[in-house]
């Protein structure tokens, strides 16, 4: 299909040429071809929906890239993406090869960092705000976050080092009162309260109206303005969190009237002191189906653009264990659930519906999510916390300092541990096993398939100290459906000379592999702390051992082994395939798992010496 | 010394008996007493002098461990610590053995938790809350933060999530205008404005009058007071941060008047919401030197009580590095330093000075710093964040998302990393290099001393990826200032049969070793990354390789080389010899050296196999 104006857009500086009436159907192209490209590769949907007239409000009013624009997470940067260059490849999105679903700079000028993790885009931006300041460089820089990344505890950390007497810094609240599901917490009480007080209803109109009369001298405010922008404060609210973090606040405005965010963006532009600019905006705006239900649009798989349908979630690693919790915490409870934001994602709907005081949503805040799950359990609670495997990076001080330490029976449950496929190198699952087995205290289960992942999680439980259950995105694979529970830290599965270990989904190719070799043994950890001394030992029956390893190389489970290999003096040869010293771009799970030779035909080729 | 009424207090019941006349005396004997002991021992020193009758008010008013209070970071727990039966063995304090200069759970039931990071506190409380209610267990929990705990991302993570519309949880604000050092950023401003409107003047005389008067029955306010409670409400504030996010509000107050403290208390305890405190302390208060420098009393050496003289700081790493840092930035105006509330103890002083508009504290915010790092650094400056090393745990996720992924040329001057002391088990530096080095895109250096350091700081600041310098606490090893920078990834001393590796100042223990064995060459690692295979090649030269190291054994580099060992097929044995699985406790740096085998002695007797 082809865009009559935004194919004709090859950078902001098209988009500025454009005549006001042309914005309105640009617009309606831009959502259209969002919809299009995310129906065919999935990708994030509502969250781009929502900031099509921020975003080109943004590219009308600044210059990208002297001022630099940084989309916090980067999901809602798809229309950036059109706007900068990119129309062409937006079929691409989220493919190897592909344009990235969050900002990469090495595919634009125009993406000035790497996005993926929420509430760090303040943080990054101010840095480059002031590198331009020291060197005398033109430009500013603008932060864009949505109302959820207000719940990360960085942006606070930015804010106060941001809120500096003068200067232009800017930061833009997207505030759709979601976070990926509905925001929550006193924070997003706070901004609701901002939203509903008469006074806001009183002045709206009356500010809106005189957004849209504003006398603009070619790009710039008439100094009358100036005189007047009182106007705008006083119309708004004199004091609030933003203004006493040292911001000047305006607004809140309509974020889907492009006419209103040029010129807000305009006055933000010419203040002298950082501002925040407070835009609402309707997630999933213009796309019915996600209008609806924005959080079942927020991340989602290819659908069908008419019915709105899409393959469904369902029979995944997050569900089963959403199940399994479910049923533990029927029995026991002592058993709390945590999220950081991410209900739906970690398959905690059902638990946050049937045990409602025992389930905790705290926001994108992984750091306090560990710390208070790590209170709960002095407290004589069973808390488990579900999280991302690479979020939980964010929690690593916190599980060694308030967990581990104080040796508290709190479980994390590491959802997306290993491959993630389409999200790319921000979201990889593959530093949680380096990471925490280097913890003292921490036990780790590597659960192969649901009912591995059932019994794991009900002993981690139950253990006394930090324990962590591990487990991919997606569902079970075939070749790991029949493997049975065993309740020691490794089984062995067969035979012969040569071992082959590893853990998780890649055992399932391990076995495959094995039954197509002559004379090679499958070791699977279970377990992956604490298993040196017995492991070694049955390491003396073999003449080769190869260690296929989902994760990083360097402090990967598979180093711990082969130093012990190298310390216990047994005469055998070791090798060990892991992801070494790189980061992994976006592609299929299975393509990732090829190329970094874990699948089955690359583990017989490895044994083999081919 | 003998103190009369705190040599009667065993427990809080104790401090409950006593008339209110005895407590001015009872606080004068406690400042006595930590004066004492921290001139004996070292320690946090004006922290603690300005808690006293905060701390002596929480505990007539509050009933721990029913109710439990947690001292963030825990640096201003020593009088809970004199109250709560520890009063006889305050003498021992960070000493092998003794008691802890933090909380410490082993230790008493008064403390809950380990603390020693900064914002943690509130999560930690909110959770032990949480627990208490979802389990009828009576009492509640109460976090004392300090005002520059206020500066890190945790505490508004957990304030979101803690800001209840019922429930009586409390959060104490210590506010002595103070972080480390002199608190920064817009926060720090907010809270003295708050203090300096000319309402908080007119009222707060009128409100500690009215708080004295406070019809008491028992230990409860007579309903009256609850009718009447909006005047304390009124006459402070009614709109601040902390309202916005969900509190309510009491304060400020004089920290220093215990009658006071004892009433406010007492209010907020009889609350049925969540609560925050706001108390106004003087750093230092009632020691004069104490008062006059705070951050020079903030962590001191022993020192003599009537001069306060110390033996001095100066030639340490810290020092060394900030020396090192402003000849470089003299010459390079692209050069920042960065410091998370920590200007002081990271060297970073003079630097502060001479380059204002380039030095950076950003309060003790990690995460932030380091992608705001990235950020001058995406902006073409060359920044440097000075930072320690076990509190760079806190921007793991950060190297890893910001800095790392977008490959961006920012130095990470890792102090404190190895073994720390007597701050004991969470101020250890062991898991950096486990951490970092598992990272894509980082480069780790290790110098052995002041020259090395100065060599490879520069370096690192013109390396085009992110680099690490680490150095330990306090001052050359005297076995190590004799080694030259070489340029090379690692530097072979002697020759032999027996290869004994080490890093940092182990390295000065291992040419010591070396000397006294026959035999034995020593390899000391320059740079910790990235020298597999050269230095594979130059172990097929021994029988034996010896691996020594400052650190974590689990994701250590000595796994890493035992796992490269053992994937090469040579034919040569390999002992690793480090941190095994666990926390280490407060000791003198040497013996804790001692005990894990890496003092001279140790090594000799290692490799000779005893």
């Amino acid at each position: 299909m082809e865009y009559k104006i935004l194919s004709g857009i090859k950078s902001p500086v098209d988009l500025k040429k454009l005549n006001s009436d042309q914005i309105e159907p640009l617009c309606e192209e831009i959502r259209d071809c969002l919809i299009n490209a995310v129906s065919k590769n999935g990708g994030h949907l509502a969250s781009n929906l929502g900031s099509v007239e921020l975003t080109v409000a943004l590219h009308r009013v600044f210059n990208s890239p002297q001022d630099a624009i940084i989309f916090d997470v980067g999901h809602q940067c798809y229309t950036h993406k059109l706007l900068t260059g990119r129309y062409d490849r937006i079929d691409t999105i989220r493919t190897e090869g592909g344009i990235s679903g969050f900002m990469r700079p090495g595919e634009s000028e125009h993406d000035p960092v790497v996005t993926g993790h929420s509430s760090s885009s303040i943080s990054a931006a101010y840095g480059i705000y002031k590198a331009k300041a020291l060197s005398g460089e033109k430009g500013t820089a603008i932060a864009v976050v949505g109302d959820g990344a207000l719940t990360g505890g960085m942006v606070y950390e930015a804010l106060n080092n941001a809120g500096e007497k003068k200067g232009n810094f800017i930061v833009v609240i997207n505030d759709n009162k979601m976070s990926i599901s509905k925001n929550v917490g006193s924070l997003a009480r706070y901004l609701s309260a901002i939203r509903s007080r008469p006074k806001y209803h009183r002045f709206k109109g009356r500010v809106e109206k005189f957004l849209l009369k504003i006398p603009f001298i070619g790009k710039y405010i008439s100094r009358g303005v100036f005189k007047s922008k009182t106007i705008i404060k006083n119309a708004i609210y004199h004091t609030n969190i933003f203004e006493g973090l040292g911001f000047n606040y305006l607004g809140p405005v309509d974020g889907h009237n492009e006419k209103v965010l040029e010129n807000i963006f305009t006055i933000a532009k010419n203040q002298t002191r950082p501002v925040i600019v407070h835009v609402m905006t309707k997630k999933g705006k213009g796309y019915k189906f996600a209008e609806e239900c924005p959080y079942d649009y927020h991340g989602v798989k290819p659908f069908d653009v008419n019915s709105g349908a899409n393959s469904g979630g369902g029979n995944d690693f997050s569900s089963a264990f959403g199940e399994s919790l479910c049923a533990l915490a029927e029995k026991d409870s002592r058993i709390c659930a945590i999220t950081a934001a991410m209900t739906q994602g970690t398959g905690l709907a059902d638990f946050s519906h049937k045990y409602k005081n025992r389930f905790f949503d705290v926001g994108i805040a992984e750091q306090h999510a560990v710390t208070f799950a790590a209170g709960l359990a002095k407290g004589g609670m069973r808390p488990v916390f579900a999280v991302y495997s690479s979020f939980l990076q964010r929690g690593f001080d916190q599980v060694i300092h308030d967990a581990a330490i104080n040796n508290v029976p709190i479980t994390l449950c590491v959802d997306r541990a290993g491959f993630v496929g389409e999200d790319g190198e921000t979201h990889q699952g593959l530093f949680d096993t380096a990471f925490l087995s280097q913890i003292p205290n921490v036990k780790i289960y590597a659960p192969s398939n649901f009912e591995e992942l059932d019994i794991m999680l009900k002993l981690a439980i139950y253990d006394n100290c930090v324990s962590v259950v591990r487990y991919p995105r997606g569902g079970e694979f075939l070749n790991c459906k029949d493997i049975k529970y065993s309740n020691e830290p490794f089984s062995v599965y067969g035979s012969g000379k040569t071992a082959i270990i590893s853990y998780g989904r890649i055992v399932g190719n391990a076995l495959e592999a094995a039954q197509k070799l002559d004379n090679a043994a499958v070791i699977k950890l279970n377990v992956l702390t604490e298993i040196g001394k017995p492991l070694i030992d049955e390491l003396k029956k073999y003449d080769s051992v190869f260690f296929f390893e989902e994760g990083i190389k360097h402090g990967g489970i598979g180093e711990h082994i082969g130093s012990l290999l190298a310390e216990s003096n047994i005469d055998c040869s070791y090798k060990h395939i892991a992801v070494d010293s790189q980061f992994v771009e976006a592609a299929s799970v299975d393509s990732q798992i090829k190329k970094f030779g874990l699948d089955t035909d690359s583990i017989i080729k490895t044994v083999k010496g081919e």
